[in-house]
């Protein structure tokens, strides 16, 4: 009996996937529902903004905005749920940012690098909506390099007062949230300092507009302009002309001036005092990969649905016109991309808990973990993101001139999550951070990489213990102890098989990126070049790491599925994820002599099979995801083709 | 010396470029200037129409309308002008396909499919726009397979009369451009029946509005509503309710019915009469691949000049901050995507010329080289659009958030472009139309693949005369009898080594089809299955066929470079391209044994010095493309980032 034959148990699946949070993803099917949520196309900026924003505060009366913040200001302290939460309003990624902006980045900036006064007194209007305001750290001139931003703000101590200062056009805040019409005070990333004293970039609380909606004296607001997509948040440009803000206005929590002038931080080090600031904002990268996510399920439930009875061309033999989804080139289009999407969810679902739980003082992290945590949510959120864009994408293509229109939602869908791949972070140097956190386990096994550490290193005798496992350590050691190592006689489907083959490209790509790096140590005029050589190989490291985590997050999902039909049928979900992965980069493995030649042709053959094999669950499968007809809204998932076909056979 | 130290002359490479149509590209350089044409962003649905009919109305003054069609009723007769004009309207690529739906389709089916009295009546108020039309053809339930479109055309032989007729939901006709607003007529494409006898599908022409505007009696329109892109084009639906239309609008080159309703036509088999009818289309495939281009090409002109000016993050040893296009990540973003759109640029100069001489009759083709037009015109098509979706995804995310805003144009191309590659028929399947092409020219070799000429077949003896090569036979010939078969030690930049390479691999990929396919000569249940397993097999073919054509036409006009200097950094550009094709598929070269591993490591090494040697040029390289600063309209490419920067210094 292949899998085919399997039955799917719809409710064991989406009590699988719907994991930890499945309250909060309820909570919000209920309620994004009717007129105010259904997904419109083409209502022109204006009306969409004004569109968003009362969707936002329909969401401000749930408890939605509670969930990231403190009990001890109105909250729910929650953290994950704030996360899910975010993730779920796929009705329209312009209302999904807009919630990004208020509640995760300007909120989460003051709860996380603020201190009492400003929770205080700021946190209850802001999950409120009484207080809109901006995240401003971007500059024209600075966007990924945030430690080089040039806006200043130097203290004055005659009037206790910072001064807020844009020096130059390539300073100005650019493409900030709620910047061009909503927000009311910005949280503004600076260059503090001090007596003359340089301090290094610190966040600070700057009114931008009055009650009355007018710029602040001295603060200048210039609108985006038409987007890409997400037109329904209001994008905007800041200038400060010497604005001027108490002391307190500061967020202190890692770094504060006194009345007199003097600076004091609980971090010494500058440079770490900054990737601490930084390293409490990882919710936005974290939130950004689920928000991909969901954008991903939404077009492949689309294209699959639509796939499932849209037919073109005759069979030669019967005359019958064939269903698009029994195409091979259909199959492999969707399906795979469907394997992908269920091994991130679960890999999300694991970062997502891995923080929350770490955030509610469950089980806290250490510096280790938390470095471990940001290298991952950099990875997965680069991927998730890439994943979304290639997926929608095709998705679109699979369901033709239909998938044009914008109310079958794919090309919004497309162009909302477009700014995905590099806002949070530009996704090409994500995954270079992910891989240098990689080295950086290195140099933790091994010190500095000192000659004698490399030469062991190379031997390859200490190297098995660098590859760090997931949350599902046990499971996946169990299952690579349990298969045989024989390699080229092994069936494909050997999950040991699988693993061993990810992890040993990881740390082979690892190790060598460790060789090359070496070389660069000193800082002379060739470490530029040592390092810039190598950033394709920084890069591949990088998804190497996380097309092996999602794997190991997905075996672990599968390990907790109630129902064993429903989990055999994913075990196949996870081979056709697996193999794919190898096929895509199976010119690695054929290069460094990991797959012979016929190996490399069987795994391809094999994702064939797999597709063949999976195609009757696939709309089953994307029906696990959980999306609501009314998010999806698209026609033509909906019935429109069934029922165009039966107006003909009737 | 290295080529980063050779001077590109412009001139020569701008002649090079604009090849044997220079003139047409020089006019529209000339008159697509100031407001009436510069880019607008986010102007809403209606005004981009009204604005682009005012446009459309603009060129209809100049010499553009008449290229496509005879002197003798006022056009030039010049075909290869009406696509190089065609691709040439990127300042709103909304512009470029209401020309496309307007000249090319409407009125090249009237030129195409009608006859003398459809021209004299037709021709000239079409190109004066007088009458404005649409191209009927495609259904909602019918896209790729038009043989099994619905529409029906019965002629009444009381009336003299076809009775147009739309029988159900399936069969409205979908997504034509020119029908929601300014449309005054259709070319309908409709299954013909006469005297109870069916004659497959032709063409008629059926007035769908009245002088004023209003829907005729018995046909409905609907608007298709906003679209991902190109929302400056009216698209609609079309229904007929037993439209009565003469007897003379059927457009009747290729069949006829007489007053009695008898049927002629100068092809007897139907399937061919239905192939050369589409054949007559094929101009409109080949100018989605030049619009293609042309998209490609802006974005890169963009995304170069940013990357040639913006910075992030300093150098570690001298602290200056680094010019992105000096990163190698960000070199490989853009260079072999510039390297793939000029062989893409010179392979569609090659079709036009081909299309053009055989239109005009310079060198009529026969029925091999017409197939062989189509086959190719389906390939290019199919591979510039999908590269032009690449490349202008990878060129917004190379230009990070400011890519992400429309006044810098790269969303807008992305999104208009994107429909290019499922319209004119969607690329999978043009790609395998390529691929059956290819094994038809097997079929010419050898009969009908009987076992002997099987066996003759997998020997190879004979399969050398099978790769057709393109106008440059010549050169290319010379070229690959000029270098040494050594192979593995061979010089990757060996011109005959990567002829040979690439030619290996269409044969031997062609072969294995061949194989395959014999296995489905019975038209039992299996047929089907072996076809429908081969899909991959079939795009794989298409793909390595391009690829080839692509390189010797890359050769061929390099071959033509007057300036020495400038034709070396095109044989470095023309590496570049060849290797990284080759690179993208290295793992099938591996599998089979064409390239050992460590010659494929260097393959990738070797783009990455191509990458550092062109890098100096790539500014050079784009503005051969020769678009004025005033259709890129993108800030972002025009100076304000490095004024930004200056302010800054200053």
């Amino acid at each position: 009996m292949t899998v085919s034959e399997h039955r799917l148990d719809g409710a064991a699946l989406r009590e699988l996937v719907d994991g930890r949070w499945a309250g909060v993803r309820d909570e919000l099917r209920g309620f994004l529902r009717g007129e105010p949520f259904v997904p419109v196309a083409g209502i022109g900026t204006d009306a969409h903004r004004q569109r968003v924003l009362r969707q936002l505060r329909e969401l401000a009366t749930t408890s939605v905005p509670g969930h990231g913040f403190p009990r001890e200001h109105g909250g729910s302290g929650d953290a994950g749920a704030a996360i899910v939460a975010f993730e779920m309003l796929v009705c329209d990624l312009s209302l999904m940012v807009k919630v990004g902006v208020q509640w995760g980045l300007f909120g989460g900036a003051v709860h996380a690098l603020g201190t009492q006064r400003h929770h205080a007194e700021y946190l209850p209007p802001l999950m409120s909506l009484e207080l809109l305001g901006c995240f401003a750290m971007t500059e024209t001139g600075h966007g990924s390099d945030v430690q080089r931003i040039r806006t200043t703000a130097d203290y004055d101590t005659d009037t206790e007062e910072f001064v807020v200062h844009t020096p130059d056009e390539a300073a100005r805040k650019d493409y900030i949230g709620n910047a061009a019409r909503d927000g009311r005070m910005a949280v503004v990333f600076a260059q503090l300092s001090s007596c003359g004293q340089s301090h290094g970039v610190h966040a600070i609380l700057v009114p931008i507009r009055d009650s009355e909606d007018r710029p602040q004296p001295g603060v200048r607001i210039e609108d985006c302009g038409p987007k890409g997509g997400l037109n329904g948040v209001d994008n905007g440009r800041l200038w400060f002309d010497r604005v001027r803000v108490p002391r307190t206005a500061l967020l202190n929590r890692y770094g504060d001036v006194a009345p007199d002038g003097s600076y004091t931080s609980p971090i010494t080090n500058p440079n770490r005092r900054f990737f601490t600031m930084l390293g409490t904002l990882v919710r936005g990268r974290i939130s950004v990969a689920g928000g991909a996510g969901s954008a991903s399920k939404a077009a492949l439930d689309i294209a699959v649905r639509y796939g499932d009875t849209r037919r073109q061309f005759p069979r030669p033999d019967t005359g019958e016109e064939v269903v698009l989804l029994d195409y091979l080139s259909h199959q492999r289009r969707l399906l795979p991309a469907l394997a992908r999407t269920y091994a991130l969810h679960f890999a999300q679902e694991e970062l997502v808990t891995t923080l929350h739980d770490s955030a509610v003082g469950e089980r806290p992290l250490d510096e280790h973990g938390q470095r471990e945590l940001e290298a991952r949510a950099a990875g997965i959120k680069a991927m998730a993101t890439w994943h979304a864009s290639e997926t929608i994408q095709t998705c679109r293509e699979a369901c033709g001139g239909a998938g044009y229109l914008a109310e079958n939602r794919l090309t919004e869908l497309r162009a909302d999550t477009d700014v995905f791949t590099t806002f949070e972070g530009d996704n090409t140097v994500l995954l270079q951070l992910t891989a240098r956190a990689l080295l950086t386990h290195y140099r933790d096994a091994f010190g500095d990489l000192d000659p004698l550490a490399m030469a062991r290193f190379v031997t390859g005798r200490f190297v098995g213990a660098l590859i760090e496992r997931t949350a599902a350590r046990s499971l996946i050691e169990r299952l690579v102890s349990a298969s045989p190592r024989r390699d080229e006689g092994e069936d494909l489907h050997d999950r040991g098989w699988q693993l061993r083959l990810l992890e040993d490209r990881e740390r082979h790509i690892v190790e060598g990126l460790a060789r090359r790096l070496r070389r660069a140590d000193s800082s002379g005029p060739e470490a530029f070049d040592v390092v810039n050589g190598a950033q394709d190989h920084l890069v591949h490291a990088g998804r190497a790491h996380i097309e092996r985590i999602a794997l190991e997050a997905f075996l672990a999902a599968i390990d907790r599925c109630s129902d064993p039909d429903t989990a055999a049928v994913l075990e196949r979900v996870c081979d056709l994820y697996a193999l794919s992965a190898v096929e895509s980069d199976r010119a690695w493995f054929l290069e460094h002599e990991r797959l012979a030649p016929p190996r490399a042709k069987a795994v391809t053959q094999s994702v064939n099979e797999l597709c063949r094999e999976l195609r009757p669950h696939a709309v089953s499968l994307t029906a696990g995801f959980g999306l609501p007809d009314e998010w999806l809204a698209a026609p033509i998932a909906l019935g429109a083709e069934r029922q165009r076909q039966h107006s003909r056979e009737g």
